[in-house]
């Protein structure tokens, strides 16, 4: 509508009253929004946005409202109607059908045409509902202006017949006559309307951005040659077994040259040998730094081709990028500027005292020439965005200013929409969500730390249903290069299995690091670390792929699941269920429509089997109490009958600490099963 | 500070990243706040103002933060220290000391002097304390160039100090002097702070906003000759009547001339008699409208004596505005504008179809001259605050624009801010939290239809602890001119004694309308109405004062307990405590030290008494569990002496079926009662 245009900015300076004191109607609590509309929300191509707001006027007369919404790049408005839910509540919903960065408020205004409908409903003297049709009759003709050609027309004329007058009770049914009521109701007269001066933002993902399945590998370990140092090629011929398993993102660890100076050896020793490969962290030597490739990795073209070969599997690399550099870098020499010196003329290297980490230069973020480090970070981004990368995990981001996230993400995202930016920041819940309300794409978690029934319990109801789930989007881990749980340690095949399943039905996004996660690879350096022991962090590894005791079938079994079940492949929807033990959760995820309704149980206790009643609210997820129902479990094939919300579970620590379980409705003879046909 | 000032404007349209890439803070959910800072929180003279915040940087730095505040008049920020309360989370408070209205928000840096001072604890290579010695010295010069005189020489020493080296155990202890520390810290590096942009408001009213004892009476009702029309000068004499029972503020019903046109009869009859007063909210007549005084009630003369003698019994006079208009009111002839035609010609009465209140005409605010009507309609309260009125009872605000009263709030409170208006509006919560939000200093509530516990115990806590308690501040009322309830229709006099003792203790402002209350009038016009037969809104009325069954000195006790017992006096300290009967009603309120507290009782079945354990929470309240307590019952002065959390209480209909008891800690032994002494 033409007239919508920029209504919203019009009106922004003059806050809730407007310029006009006849503006009569409120609007308060437009959401979704994220701290009163600083922040985005974030939602996903295809998805409505359910706008709510709170919308009244004084008095009793009626009011209307709708939806404005607009691409961020467009100048006008659309509109999306609103519905009164009670209590001074409306509704209103948009489709947002691409990727990019939309906007929203709301419009209002008070409805004389809608009132004087209202109130001729309710009148009886023969008097008043003649005055009332004269009434009627202007409002109509109002309506008559506004409207176009055919319909103006047939306005004008029903506005003339209630100007004609006549007896009480043929005015009456002439006044509340439908169509024309609805025909009227089109054209309402807005010039008295308010819009919230509030323009709400949506950040619009690609599905990647909900639903994915993350493979974690180092590539200089994929060498067929034991003790060899891998290859861009070598990950190339990786990637059918990472297909296999089911994975839809590869994430490898920096690719860049590997700093030589104060180069860290095996187990992080101080002290390297002339054969030590360094950490992929300590960014830059004299080969280059953040845009170029490790040459014992290959070249940029190797690089170009693994990406493009991914591709053809359903596969999307994602890069690792750590600000952050070695000694050796060339940026340390090029821009000394955006290093801090020391009192003794030295960089100063990243620390948290009594600790020394002297194989890292941290930029100098409060340096004056910040705006050159900005756009030179930035054009990192860029550059591998060049190569054909989407997907950036984002190392330690909550070491590097708010502000800087906030303008480098909207950056690439103006020109790469789809772009996704995983942050890296295991720390405090607060500046977590800060990096996720700043743009980060997806956060990593606290799940590999939650381990109990009530831990898990409390931390997915939190990110599901909490206000943070607006802009927060989890992708768990049960294991990282960084992170090898106690409880990975200790709880041999059965917590490996049982935190995979928790991982990949718990949250929509997930990975693990590989191939020590499928291995079973649990020993820590030292008691009580969560390092890895000959982490590969700090060396080549070799890995037997084809060791009977992997778990990469369970793997892709877990994977196909997910894959063919929308309901796993978003989060708002999670919930638990009681469970009669407390070593067994159960929860369920399920559609809008409850087409698709999942349930996974889980025993948590890696050590013994258990078993225990679950109790399900069958009318919640749209199951009729009293019809048995078929549970196809996906992961062994089997196929069970339950009845009524209280079922049985058995979880077998030798076979399965998990059961995925696809509910399937109306089992009512034989015949509706699938294999009876 | 100097260099503080208009720092909240600088920034505001740069949003929390700031011109400067530098600033590394971020500042999220400043508070207390109303709707995202558009809407002001509330406070009393005296209080202090807690803000909190969520603060921090990246990385591990350290974070300093202060509150910024002023009077809205002034130019100058003021500081207020804050203080870390984990979390992310900090505090600082300052006190509002004059009524009137005031700004504040949070400013915070990343201070490099706090971390290094926190480093340098936790180092211990001497190389490294050497060069934190010299870095320090840095940063203490900036400190001391920022520093005046003595101080600034001070700190140049210590510099100088930690720049000459020596021993690396003597240099950290130089370096860790807390004096030194505590004098640096005065003076920290604010070049790249960053200060909220939103400037939150709090309007600080005068303790009667908070705390005021009404009562409401019909001025021609107080005739000493039975059946005679009462003036100001019977108001007067009756004000020794009013102030025995403990009221502080008498309001009067309209005190304007009334409309003679359509003017309705006793008990609202369509035609009235020769002899027949006419509603008070009717307003206007040939001898004036909105700014005149009703002549059979006396002159303006005879109404400011009123107000001054009513002073001296520390009585102050409130008068009901409505903003309304009878058909003969001079504005009607005057301004034709702010009223709207209806087709045949006549002026638009109010209508809510079927019904017609033919003898009201409001304003159209929608009128092309609402900015006459605004300015007119504020001059009503600028006229009667001349005549040294501060307290308004606003008639039906709700059905008026809210923007009106934004307005017409604020311009009076500019010229006195002790004015207090409060909403008569029955009406939707949105819309009553609204005319809160607006500006209304007290509202009134659903009271009156909240008769069980359950009700009592779930409209309460959402009084005294939900979000709404920043800016909307009950004022409770067990009758008026329109509501006699039928709990008090069916109730008798235990009805009447309980609903008092739970509006006198419940909400720390109340009224009644009397002398209908203190004489236990309850008979209805008919059967399921809530009006009151032979309503003093038609006609006037004789009253005994003198009845033997009045409550007056029941009022009276209970006032008294209100006056002596702080606890009473403000609203959010409410808590509710549990009773094993569902008849009996527990709660405490207590002041912020714990010196008050009193623990009220009431049987809410006006029928039976009713007996049973009442649960406290004893730690909560302060008191040692192991020690008896004496409560002291307000009304009828008996001391008991109680044990633990669990005590018995009786409430006997045909007494008294309330308890105000106030809880006397540390009863030891005999001597330590009053009465012992």
């Amino acid at each position: 509508m033409a007239d919508a245009r920029g209504k919203a900015r019009e009106h922004a300076h003059d806050r809730d009253a407007g310029p006009d004191g006849r503006i009569r109607v409120a609007i308060e609590n437009v959401g979704p929004s994220v701290d009163g509309g600083r922040f985005a929300v974030k939602r996903i191509v295809g998805d409505r946005v359910d706008v709510e707001t709170d919308c009244f006027a004084d008095g009793h007369d009626a009011v209307a409202a709708r939806v404005l919404w607009r691409r961020e790049d467009e100048v006008e408005w659309r509109e999306a109607p609103m519905t009164f839910l009670g209590g001074d509540r409306w509704r209103g919903s948009f489709e947002v059908d691409a990727p990019g960065r939309y906007r929203f408020t709301v419009t209002a205004w008070v409805d004389r045409f809608l009132s004087w409908h209202h109130d001729l409903q309710r009148r009886a003297d023969p008097d008043d509902i003649r005055i009332a049709a004269l009434v009627g009759a202007e409002l109509v003709e109002g309506a008559s202006r506004r409207a176009d050609g055919v319909e103006g027309k047939r306005l004008a004329d029903w506005a003339a017949r209630l100007r004609a007058g006549g007896e009480a009770v043929a005015l009456k049914s002439l006044g509340l006559d439908e169509a024309l009521f609805e025909l009227a109701n089109r054209y309402p007269d807005r010039s008295l309307a308010f819009t919230h001066p509030t323009e709400l933002t949506v950040v619009v993902d690609r599905e990647r951005a909900r639903f994915g399945t993350w493979y974690e590998l180092f590539a200089r370990s994929t060498s067929p040659i034991p003790g060899g140092h891998g290859t861009f090629r070598d990950v190339e011929a990786r990637l059918p077994y990472v297909a296999e398993l089911g994975f839809d993102v590869l994430y490898l660890p920096p690719v860049h040259p590997i700093g030589r100076a104060q180069r860290k050896g095996r187990n992080n020793a101080l002290s390297p040998t002339p054969a030590d490969v360094g950490s992929p962290w300590a960014i830059g030597a004299s080969e280059g730094g953040h845009k170029s490739v490790h040459p014992q990795l290959g070249t940029l073209d190797d690089f170009r081709r693994l990406v493009a070969r991914a591709r053809e599997l359903g596969i999307e690399v994602a890069l690792d990028i750590a600000f952050q550099c070695a000694p050796d870098h060339p940026y340390v020499g090029e821009h000394p500027a955006w290093f801090r010196r020391r009192p003794d003329g030295t960089v100063q290297y990243a620390e948290n005292p009594p600790k020394k980490y002297q194989d890292i230069y941290p930029f100098d973020f409060e340096s004056n020439e910040w705006r050159a480090l900005w756009e030179e970070l930035a054009s990192v981004f860029d550059f591998w965005a060049g190569e054909g990368v989407r997907i950036f995990r984002v190392d330690n981001p909550h070491t590097k200013p708010f502000a800087f996230w906030e303008w480098a993400i909207a950056r690439l995202k103006r020109a790469h929409p789809g772009a996704i930016f995983l942050a890296e920041a295991f720390t405090r819940p607060k500046v977590m969500h800060r990096l996720a309300k700043l743009g980060f794409t997806q956060s990593y978690t606290y799940f590999a730390w939650r381990n109990t029934k009530q831990e898990l319990t409390e931390y997915f109801t939190e990110l599901a249903q909490g206000p943070g789930r607006e802009y927060f989007r989890p992708n768990v881990w049960p294991n990282t290069p960084d992170i090898l749980t106690e409880y990975l340690q200790f709880g041999g095949r059965p917590a490996f299995m049982a935190r995979l399943v928790l991982a990949a039905t718990l949250a929509a996004s997930y990975g693990i690091y590989g191939p020590a996660f499928e291995l079973l690879e649990a020993r820590p350096r030292e008691p009580g670390s969560e390092e890895y022991l000959d982490s590969e962090k700090y060396q080549v590894r070799a890995w037997d792929l084809d060791r009977d005791d992997s778990l990469r079938e369970f793997i892709a079994r877990v994977n196909r699941a997910r894959r063919e079940n929308p309901a796993l492949q978003s989060d708002w929807s999670l919930r638990f269920f009681p469970v009669d033990n407390e070593s067994i959760i159960c929860y369920v995820k399920s559609t809008p429509d409850l087409e698709n309704v999942v349930v996974t149980v889980v025993n948590l206790d890696p050590y013994h089997s258990q078993a225990g009643w679950v109790e399900l609210d069958l009318p919640a997820l749209g199951v009729d109490e009293r019809s048995p129902y078929q549970m196809q479990e996906l992961l062994s094939g089997a196929r069970y009958l339950w009845h009524g919300g209280r079922n049985y579970v058995s979880l077998d620590v030798t076979r399965s600490p998990a059961q995925i379980l696809r509910l399937r409705r109306k089992v009512r003879t034989e015949r509706d099963f699938d294999y009876f046909l």
